[in-house]
């Protein structure tokens, strides 16, 4: 297809933070978009120097961009990489090549590799807006994704990023595919894991719909973006270390599905298990445990759900060279006592360094991930929950830790939240409930993970005994109002979050 | 649900026009994305004076904001009320209500009406991102809507906005679904409809995809935004009036739908069909002769499919009082000679004129459909298209429509572009194809319809005789670039877009 004109103008950065969309900005008396027959949030192409970029365009009033003038976002002017100033030409763009492709997705039919390689293309390069993306998203949420299709989709986005490659043909790695509140067993499995031998570049995101990532937990013991490069050094040093993949591009494509898929609240099975897979392969690794609770509100929602959903990930991920154990997990309650960064960190050294009071659920699941992880590397064969035991009450595990931490840059966890609100029983009782989304909620609105230091803290689990006027949680926050929220909403929802009979 | 916390902030506007999307603008450095823990694309309530309105976060770099200050585009100032100056209060905001409904939607659910009245409250109140909104659309082609939803959708829609009220038992009106270039039957229809007694307030759109909607052709004879009030006016003194839909707040969420549906070229039946229905019966339509084209490239593209839309467009129009009849028509070729609105109003001018050399294809559908519309409105029985013949023949139709051109503001035809090229027949032989997606193109990269006087003039029609070195297409343009594109575009595809056998 050919373009129907084209235009010159001056280029101009506009300051504006769009995240990844490139967005570019042309004033309304400018006779640019009318000799063009451009509307606001048309598609257009501008090129300098013999590159060449698509942005959307926004049509502005007053002194935002001088006549004759382009404004572009932030990521758009990067992309095209000329200085402000230079002459570009601006045409109106043909759709990106993949929506083809993305219409018969959503006419139901099943996409080859090479149309899930354009879509993820142009996904990756911004040539898609959320129009487009939302609607490849939805499509595969509804008409699902076959085994061929994720193999496609998986294998595109590995190959739209960056990989790590580590010389060693056995690379551990360990996920949860989540769901549960305080599940931070990752710091744990890794250390043990790191601490027998094995090589564990563990790579981990931050909180998109949770009250902390394992990113944003680890972050508060230690610096958690690194360069490949310093990456490297940590892992042939130790074996392995804690970083947050997001500093990395691997398989940048899931970030952006990502952004449309969590306004939504939808989940597609298809693209879970495909980004999954891609940011493991794309990390290098060869032999995962795949931690998957099942309970409700979690992705597998029953055992048999979560029956089919280890086999799909065992079989894919054999096709993509990876050794995937799914192990079905206990999802009904949340793990551990503390949910939110500074509270998870703290859980997560009393493991490491045995303390009497370490929470024993997340220290029991711990020992469980690592064993199965020694078995299925095979570096024990039977004994694998003995051999991560005796790692991790050596105190072997806790010093691999702290010399990652040392090498990564050692941070000092801060204290909890200083304003506080204790919950506790009304009642006597054996507690027989504490809900995931209601303690997710609470952590989010008393200010966590964006505030570190909030979260909840849980002194009591399914089949603890409670009586009247003993402490169930602790909510912290870093302001009156914060906290005042979170326990307005506790309040109103007090009797579905933690029942006691 | 409640939000989380809350921030102070001055309004300012910034005067970017992002269409319908309600956009707020804060600075990257201003501590009040960090306090709330918002992102760039988060969806946050600012309240000033009693009143709220949602938008979606843009963080920004640079002087475009001042710290303290909340910018607000131009849709979201002006709804939102308060002058700039205004201190207001900035919240997160809980996703829309209606996302519930819409995930239901998603998995495959039928919706209630009051689902779907929900949904289509949020598009027209801006709640709904281009990601939800995308996210309806997509659901409902892929899953369909049934005829419950069909009404309940349409009926949702038609409160949204505004109405007109006519005093007549019987209004009579008449909608082409589309697909077919030059098929400007309307004001010759609504001239013969009105010039013989019929109530008939036509709106129409402006082009979407087209080389010319009806409101750009009638545009280049007379005004075509008109109040309602004018609209009464007009009607009440010639039973007839010709005007732009989209100037009325008719069925609104419609033409937010059509903002997604347009960059991915896909088509809902249901929503279309809902559209369709809301906008008639909004705008106060009793009886509406339904044009509905068969043919490659049109929404009904085998008799058969047709016969099936017009059984649904009837049923329902029925269930919302409405009597509608659907019209199978010719839609393999385009009709008239001229395409594009300067060279269309020219064909409708020489059909209502009874010139010599007047587009028979034009008059005849238009009598035809004029016929029927006699017939379904008991203005006839049986000689309905005898009657449209004589009003037309008379000058009558001619008579009428220069009194609504008057009434409405006149305005005077200017020439077409003064950039020609004439496409002219390489061999002898008979026409067997004038391909209607090559002609709109054609049109559209000569500058059709943002430049009225561009498009392309039709010697040739199917079964017409064409010697070697004789006239098949006359491409105008109002410049020798876009001139350039079309006649390129023609040279790369002559050999589909006429055929001569």
């Amino acid at each position: 297809m050919i373009g129907v004109d084209a235009m010159k103008m001056l280029l101009k950065r506009i300051g504006i933070d769009t995240r990844r969309e490139s967005i570019a900005f042309l004033d309304d008396d400018d006779l640019t978009s009318r000799a063009l027959g451009l509307h606001s949030m048309d598609r257009i192409e501008v090129s300098a120097n013999g590159r060449r970029i698509l942005a959307v365009l926004n049509i502005v009033e007053g002194s935002v961009v001088p006549l004759g003038t382009l404004g572009l976002s932030n990521v758009a002017f990067e992309k095209l990489g000329a200085s402000a100033g230079t002459l570009v030409e601006v045409t109106p763009a043909e759709p990106p090549a993949s929506v083809d492709a993305l219409r018969l997705k959503i006419a139901g039919r099943e996409l080859s590799a090479l149309q899930l390689r354009e879509i993820v293309d142009d996904i990756v390069r911004s040539r898609y807006s959320k129009v487009e993306l939302t609607a490849f998203v939805v499509s595969a949420t509804i008409n699902g994704l076959s085994d061929k299709e994720i193999l496609g989709l998986t294998n595109a986005m590995i190959e739209s990023g960056d990989q790590l490659h580590f010389d060693s043909t056995i690379v551990a790695d360990k996920h949860s595919i989540g769901g549960v509140p305080g599940n931070r067993t990752t710091p744990i499995v890794a250390s043990i894991a790191a601490a027998a031998g094995l090589i564990i570049p563990k790579t981990s995101s931050r909180s998109v719909t949770s009250p902390a990532g394992t990113a944003d937990t680890v972050e508060v013991l230690m610096n958690v973006e690194l360069s490949p490069e310093r990456i490297y050094d940590v892992v042939r040093r130790e074996g392995g270390c804690l970083v947050w993949g997001g500093a990395l591009n691997l398989a940048p494509a899931d970030d952006m599905i990502i952004q449309v898929e969590h306004p939504l609240n939808i989940d597609s099975q298809g693209l879970m298990i495909s980004s999954i897979l891609a940011k493991k392969k794309a990390a290098g690794a060869t032999h995962v445990v795949l931690d998957i609770p099942v309970g409700p509100g979690t992705k597998a929602q029953t055992a048999e759900k979560g029956e089919r959903l280890k086999e799909r990930f065992q079989q894919l991920g054999l096709r993509l060279g990876m050794n995937i154990r799914g192990l079905l997990t206990d999802g009904s309650q949340p793990i551990g006592n503390g949910i939110g960064p500074v509270l998870e960190a703290e859980d997560v050294i009393k493991v490491l360094r045995n303390d009497a009071d370490a929470p024993q659920d997340l220290r029991e699941k711990s020992l469980y991930l690592a064993g199965e992880l020694f078995e299925l590397t095979g570096k024990a064969r039977g004994e694998g929950r003995a051999l991560a035991e005796k790692k991790l009450s050596s105190g072997e595990a806790y010093e691999k830790f702290e010399k990652i931490r040392d090498l990564q840059g050692r941070r000092e966890r801060p204290p909890p939240g200083s304003h506080t609100q204790d919950i506790l029983a009304e009642t006597n009782g054996c507690i027989s409930k504490v809900d995931n989304s209601i303690i997710t909620r609470i952590a989010q609105l008393a200010g966590a993970p964006h505030n570190p230091e909030a979260g909840v803290y849980i002194a009591k689990h399914v089949g603890d005994a409670a009586d009247s006027g003993q402490l169930l949680l602790r909510i912290f926050s870093e302001s009156e109002e914060s906290l005042a929220f979170a326990t307005r909403y506790w309040r109103e929802n007090a009797h579905a979050g933690i029942e006691i009979t």
